[in-house]
């Protein structure tokens, strides 16, 4: 065949752990090993790709998320898996529930309108992973009194995602006011000097604020997972034991 | 006066909430807000100011934690606060103890023995703020026997505290074992393209590992910080709630 | 002469509008051009170069402002000028008073402790060119209520000065708050990911915040003497006309 | 639903200082706080968007500017709004009049043909907001001679706004020409070691000249704003009081 | 002629070691020198061009390698070469085989699906010079239990290609477990803070595992090339000789 | 008229060293005082724009250069203009001859086929202002037999344009074997850590080589321009004099 | 103890393959594993501390090697060690002898007199792991003819370690005269726009020669390390066997 | 011996060309090849290295100059070469005189009083290599009409080297006023936003002025080099042929 477009055998057989489909290796482990099935990123992968390794997460695990996947992939996809649903703003395609349920809320923050599609990717992969979910939308720091308006709302959360292009100081205002983790999210919304997002990447991991840490730029899913992570710690208890020093 | 060293007062007056030592308004009012009083990060003050801001705090709050304290001033305050302790390593001053334990633990992880100054701020930072600690020293990846050896250990902990300089991806790989928050901190320690930092600082915000977020360059403090409010929250606990959406 | 130390002298002779000093050529035009005489940028120079452009400076103007001079050359100044003021903390020396005094008031604000150094390098120099100052320190994002407290104070000035090192957000806030020119001083204190200060100017440069411009890293002067014409052109008021198109 | 498009409800009801939209609280308490009702940034979103915005501000305020708006978007909305009035070289859609008309003169220059787009939104938006705009274009320094057969009327300016892409260096020659506060405008004219604008960015920001302040690349509006900041506060005149310090 | 496509004659005639198109002098002394024909970089060629270059190099060497086509090219190509073969991942067009065939074997990992396209052009080139190869991909640190579960065969191989986009930790654990060459290549896959693959590259070059050097993002094919020249010397064997010092 | 694609009319009126076009200042002055006539750079201007500045031009100087032309308004403009002539590698509009034609010889040399583009820029520009052009093309140092081949040649030009992407050595190689002026072109071909020809202009900038300089990336216009001055003045002649010191 | 100085005891025990010595783990089975000792990076390290892991390591493996080391501690190392060899250009500080013996030839070129002690780091590495060295120093491409009067030895070469600093273009043409490997090192010796030994870095990476790879800057160690291992393979041995796919 | 200081014997013998004192190979043949011989930077080299490489090319050709000396170095060799000068602006020590003397004249100008010691390099050099050259220093653009002054004796010169930190405005002012080569050198004078002289370096790289090309960051001797070989070229004089095409 001198027009090859398969890729030739992996060296490695599939072992129980996971299973080869040539282009990749299915994790089945990782639910056992992080407390979750293995989460699809689709950008990159054809639709037809990420339709099998759907297939080999759903038979395994019941249910499975698919992040970045434009809206053309969307509707073919939900074609392929009708109890699939597919999210327009966050390019999220989700099926299944979370079997658990946490306790307590994950409060999403966004500083613009146009952060919208992080700042929903988060909302509704935590959801998605058992979080209850509060979304407070559009409330930049250069409206401080937008945000101050919701100050009881935003100290009963439990965990804090703030989403933030352009300068991305909402983060650091936040942090300051409340007694809860705040992981912070840039984007890559604004022009110039804001480089695609550096900058209020860079913006975050120098903040004054106490108790705030960052993830990579429009990593809305990242900062859910990590919240999703806490709230389940903290549904499911810690003991309370000496200290070791 | 023709040699001026004093700065002007300022316009505001000290409102209850604040003192104003003219060069610094002391935030009383940051433990009821936040849930810790204000911590003094030192560089760049100097001894007397410190001291000052020091005997505030400990009037208020029994206690203060300061930071990046090198080891001139670090004796220079241990005369002056003779129940206060200094260690070397972290650079940390302490006195008087936290009022809470939290159950649960946080895991201290780093990747060689360069990355202690970091790991130390760390892990004493969490002990003060009431966190039990475990330290698990000098397991990069480029060994990775010694990581796997303690595999049992790390998956015990509550929250995971990673400190890798070079190329820093000790992080992806604890991330990739364990079912909790992990919190990846770079160190300046390298050279050449590791770019005082920014190497591993960016290899941590672009891990594959779920689950993880990043603090600035050289922030131990900023790390065990985040980590001791989820332990809080979860020796706390959260109410199982019905999700919203 | 083997070892040699002086400049050979310049291809032009000196000419009425400046003087030249082989090294310098002294601008005694400026003040006519642009309202204020020349302000000496003190770093670089030797204490004996400083002092001999000052002689002509005072010779013409009877006043002179030197920015970044360290202690060791303001001590040897204000030997060599006994009526010149020094102060430390913004390594400034001034020598006579402005002629005239604006209207109006410009306030000086700065995020924390540290960057005051900048805040005071602005806060002279706007009193030295005749401005009325306000000064408002240690008021960062992070403790957004000390900055409330003064809510009021803030939105009377005529021109704002917003002093920030870290993340620089504090720019951004006051920006919302105020319905007058905001001129933004990102400083160099920070570490790791601040980059010198390149983190905080790129921050200011995306403020969502309108009618806010920024000035160099540590350029507490640049902005002062912006603040300075907007009050002088303030003072010296516009006439209405019919617009144009 | 399984294809999604809206958002979720945000947390926060609508107070009565700003509406909101779901994808947008429209803040009418803009105009008493800043002195001007918000300004739309048209980029991101979508004719239908821009549309509802516009009707909620124009209901309030009677007038509305909108910046970024393309070709395509421009048209739909000047069928929309048949008072708007639209310009291709600036892209700004503009609703209404200023109600004030300040004094003085803003003078708008810029260096080359290729940076029209960014005074003309500097120009239309200072007209829009109430102060007399002269332009002056096409004087960039590498033929000084057409800047100097300007100098009257530069210097007669209140305030200037001085737009260049390349190497960025109009600003500094004007700002050693004026007694009057310089706003400089890098653009993203120009290629290679020009870096999309960062490298006028850098050079406005180091300028040698004293006065003078910098915004976001390609931000003719952020420039324009301040400038009708500036006479706004010129045209209400500052009282003239005793110094403090 | 008014629109002129073609180059003007070069001012080298053609000498005997290279052929000159015009557009290209042929080097057929690459191979003596070398070791190896010249291989074509087909970015920024027409097919055409491409086509006129291969014709001499095949009537010279019988054999040829042209990277970076794509899927046009390639069927434009296999339609005048039908011996050719081409592949779609790794976009490589392939004529004739090598001569030798090399003992030992180069192993290709990749850390995920996403950096397949890297992975087979290094495969394809290294089987293409002679070697032996063999495959193992998707095994990322972030399931490092993929990777452990084929520590046998990854320590077998003669030489190891290890290809990883995000943050690049793969050849670093890798290095760790072998006593053999290691060659690492960052790829373009990733975002925000991955920089188009400079997070990686830069990654590799400060890892702490020994043993292993660096190509440039993406570059499959100059991996692929070091490698089979390190088999190439092994094949061929060293003599041993007395150390000189 | 509500959607306006015009220019208001700019504040100055037409001088006679240059015609004010609106969009631009028909600088009529610069041969004078420079030695050439304007040349039109035609990236982001129209066909239309183009024309009006051309006829202009042509009308007062007899002969006109357009650089950074595409093919579509090559086309179009030789319509316009049937005595021009259009260059598709180059991307050169060329109309009328060089009065002068100067002594002595540029030789323009490239390292690759893929900067021809850049190559042919220079040579054309040079020819058109009136210089002898020798091109000696992809002869890059990675087969540094074929650039000895050419010594001779290489050594017997007036002043050398070197071009070359990708690592850009060629121009430290040339730089050593010749007693002319060398100027350097870095060209944005290359890719990864290539960084759009930011490696190739660095590399060049710190070259070990003497007799060197340096224009922007892809700028081979600006190389030829310098090259041409080199060979006026070389043509024209320079006095001896005494040295002055 | 109020002020300490010593860390606290680590969680994991020491396991049989590494000592764990509190501030280390020293990694016992690296030698099977890698097939050399662990080497000491002596920067950052206490003399008291390369003190003890070199004890460690001695007794277990008889020889080691410490790079990175300064004069100071290299006379204290001597002293506790008479055994030892210190070296003052390549900073490095050898115990014992390497058993095996491999047959073949490093060469390392350098480009200039100051990359000197990156050249010697990279052949007294390579000579302590068993490897003939021959080294060819201040050969830069400003003078090829110096380089081409070594052309014959240079091909004679197993392995080639080229050393660069200012614009890094040697390695690119060493690489097109032979048929080895060529492992190439940027070095830390520039200024200006050589940024710290980034720009030859760049270069490397972007060079077109084949058969060439990176190591991070001023890591002459690393070079060497895998030029002993290319050098072991190839004494080893390769079996010919039949080819996969 | 144990504690070893110097270089192990390079590989090749001297040949005639050049003559290899072990750390250096001294280039004889190069004042043959490019007209002048080997310049020595000092910086990096200890006085004893320099003394010796100064001994062997003094033999030969009886003068040399030396960069980047500074004033301690300065003061020991002009004990060892009584015959030598050295100038403490500049740092250069320079023994002998140019066989040559150039018609033409070399025009040196710089920004400001800061840049000095960059254009002193550029001047001296210039002189020693046999040009005459004019200073014209602190004409910075801000400034516009201190250069202005000079307008005649700029376009008199024959070739201008424009030295200019800070924002690097003055060689683009320069370059549209002559019709000459202007050389333009950035310099490390600066801070904050200009980033150790890459901003004016970038600045002067983007210019729009023609016939400018660029050095290194503070590489004076490199801009009065070329310009030597410009003047060589002048006084030399170039045939007047026909043209080739």
């Amino acid at each position: 065949m001198r027009f090859r477009t398969n890729i030739n055998k992996s060296a490695g057989d599939s072992v129980e752990k996971f299973e080869d489909l040539g282009f990749s290796k299915v994790d089945f482990d990782r639910e056992k090993r992080t407390g979750y099935p293995e989460v699809i990123y689709g950008e990159g992968k054809t639709a037809v790709q990420i339709q099998q390794i759907m297939t080999k997460l759903i038979e395994k695990h019941g249910k499975v998320l698919v992040t970045r996947v434009d809206e053309e992939k969307g509707r073919a996809l939900i074609e392929a898996f009708p109890l699939a649903q597919y999210d327009c703003t966050s390019r999220i395609l989700q099926y299944g529930v979370a079997k658990q349920q946490y306790g307590g809320e994950v409060m999403v923050l966004c500083a613009g309108t146009s952060d919208l599609f992080v700042a929903e990717e988060a909302a509704i992969t935590a959801e998605w992973m058992g979080c209850n979910v509060k979304r407070l939308y559009d409330v930049g720091v250069a409206g401080i009194d937008r945000l101050l308006a919701y100050r009881e709302e935003i100290t009963k959360a439990s965990v804090l995602i703030v989403v933030a292009g352009m300068e991305g100081a909402l983060p650091s205002v936040v942090g300051g006011m409340v007694r809860r983790p705040v992981i912070a999210v840039p984007t890559s919304v604004g022009y110039g000097a804001h480089l695609q997002g550096l900058t209020p990447l860079l913006t975050m991991l120098t903040s004054c604020a106490s108790g705030m840490s960052v993830v990579n730029i429009d990593n809305g899913f990242g900062a859910a997972y990590q919240a999703a992570l806490i709230l389940k710690l903290a549904s499911e208890g810690v003991h309370h034991e000496d200290p070791v020093s």
